[in-house]
């Protein structure tokens, strides 16, 4: 009778419409009644990376998605710019060296992101044919200027890659005006799904750079799934009851409008903050996402807190990664969460650092997060 | 993608287990499977309502199974002493007179409760054949000293019915132990159920005085019911669905023991009234039930605070009846609503206030029930 809250950063809570939808009699996807519900998927997905291009999408993890884009896109006459600022911006150096592209890695400090000038500076030698960027660094809570970056690449002939699993309907993205050429998104974030889904954004200019590009893929092949799209078909089996949840979802999304749910997903990060600060423990990241929060544990205190949390008052949060393990916990502001939910959660919170013998006043980082959220509507 | 939260006297929320169990497909009630369900719903409800007598079970509202008791238990050749303290009180004097029994009602102003000294009085005269309180009056948030009262009533030939609609699984009730001879609950309360199953539990006094009453009823005769439970049947199309879900919902109270279930509630009703008293209202009741707390709204403030509540903060909570129409809010603490809950629902009150004017210290009402919270387990 305790009841389970999930803030991990992916997977996120469905919400009950959507898991309705999913839950409904199976249907065949290669029908006209398929075709109409993809199109308004595909339609849907335009609208919320306000794109003009094909928003793909495969039976995959996020990680297929960001896969099939490195393989298939990123030209091998040059060199590709990868930002390596955690886990996700590692992980995409490794799958580029598996498909044999000339990485550059640029490692970051945990907790800092790409700055545009470094990008400025190297691509102007000419010896770059892609970036690759996570936008919002899940393992470091930490997001980069993907609009900054976004204007810099779009001067040269390079194409840029937003990793933008924890950012696509969680924070302000514009793919089309910021020039940015692929996105790679997850279903189990913001998007408010099971996992199972990714979403693949690519430009006319994305596109063009692979055209010479012969990748070892069939199933990750992009263009399979490019020479379908414009008949709202698919190359391979489709994942019907994910789409049909995500046509769900979308109109969730689209019904408040996109800019709302970017607002709200900030408003839950900053109160986040500012009760974790007002219960006196730190922001790691240098240059915070909004869509997920890492905070330090107080001294003293060690993953035990997680354990307490999850155990004794129902909420799940994720723990650090690598240097970051047993030294911070990790909270989601994507999709189906809420203010009221942010609340219960930073109570839960107060109550965990007292069992654990921290000298915490019961109620300061309720009046902070009070405070930040007064501003909800 | 405003969440909405259930904080109604009834319906309350319905745990995902339960609305999972009963979205099963059907099965028929005249078969080995119902019989072997209905056993294990019979002996979970004889357990919660801890009676050795039978638990009947009708499809219907609350309202059908105190009728049922009434029409079919209640001797004629004596007078029925109710206690009308609020609107449920007074619907059981209504229902008497409609089966012509010898009405005593005792009014009582609201917020207050029967005492167990005029029930001592009046039967000491020897006239009263039966004695009808609700133990929670949901209209004014009040609930009598039920087990004193059934010191009382059990040392005499009269039998004690008792309403225990927002009782059964939120309050402490011990049928055997008290001499309670009915207990008439409902599903959509304290049991996590959605609306339509009414419970009936029946003590051997209790039969014994309605062995005589020829009630003038087919469909609520209580006595059809009897009939046929010692075989886990029913006389009329049982409600399957419902029935799957009380069983998955009494596992989950047995589970962690009701005793447990009454701390939780009593709990969540003592840190809102703390809250309420933090932010300057008062609480209604000069005796409050822990099933449902009613508080008077402050000064300048009337029923729009409600409709903020739900359409800006998504929260529903139930207005007050007739005298207090337009005063004062009532919230449940029954069934699938726990701490966070409560404290999300505190945070959302002081917004409502502030919206409509009141000088709140915002952080107020939240320290308060946090720190009443703080002893949850």
């Amino acid at each position: 009778m305790i009841k389970q809250r999930l803030f991990t950063p992916g997977p996120t809570d469905v919400p009950p419409d959507v898991l309705i939808e999913m839950a409904k009699p199976m249907f065949h996807h290669r029908t006209p009644r398929f075709k109409q519900m993809y199109g308004a998927v595909n339609d849907g997905l335009k609208k919320l990376l306000m794109t003009d291009s094909e928003v793909l999408t495969l039976a995959g993890s996020g990680t297929a998605g960001m896969e099939a884009a490195i393989a298939c896109l990123v030209p091998r006459d040059k060199k590709v710019l990868i930002a390596n600022g955690g886990k996700f911006g590692e992980r995409w150096g490794k799958v580029a060296k598996v498909y044999g592209l000339d990485v550059d890695e640029v490692k970051l400090p945990w907790g800092t992101a790409l700055q545009p000038d470094l990008v400025a500076e190297k691509l102007a030698t000419g010896a770059y044919g892609a970036v690759v960027v996570v936008h919002s660094e899940t393992s470091t809570a930490t997001a980069c200027d993907l609009e900054a970056i976004g204007a810099v690449v779009a001067k040269t002939d390079a194409i840029l890659l937003a990793d933008g699993i924890t950012s696509v309907a969680a924070l302000p993205l514009k793919m089309d005006a910021w020039g940015i050429d692929v996105v790679g998104g997850g279903s189990q974030k913001a998007l408010m799904l099971p996992p199972g889904l990714a979403v693949v954004a690519v430009s006319d200019k994305a596109w063009r750079a692979g055209e010479a590009v012969k990748a070892p893929a069939f199933y990750l092949d992009l263009k399979a799934y490019r020479s379908k799209i414009g008949d709202n078909d698919t190359p391979y089996t489709a994942p019907v009851s994910l789409l049909r949840g995500l046509q769900v979802a979308l109109d969730m999304i689209h019904g408040i409008g996109i800019e709302t749910v970017w607002a709200r997903t900030a408003l839950l990060a900053k109160a986040t903050r500012a009760a974790a600060e007002a219960l006196g423990m730190k922001v790691f990241s240098k240059q915070p996402s909004d869509s997920v929060s890492g905070i330090l544990y107080p001294a003293g205190v060690n993953d035990d807190f997680r354990k307490v949390l999850q155990g004794r008052y129902g909420c799940s949060v994720a723990g650090g990664q690598d240097d970051l393990k047993g030294k911070a916990f990790r909270v989601s502001h994507m999709g189906y969460v809420d203010p009221l939910d942010t609340i219960g959660l930073i109570a839960a919170i107060e109550y965990v650092l007292a069992d654990l013998g921290v000298d915490v006043a019961l109620g300061a980082g309720l009046a902070a997060a009070s405070n930040v959220l007064r501003d909800w509507r």
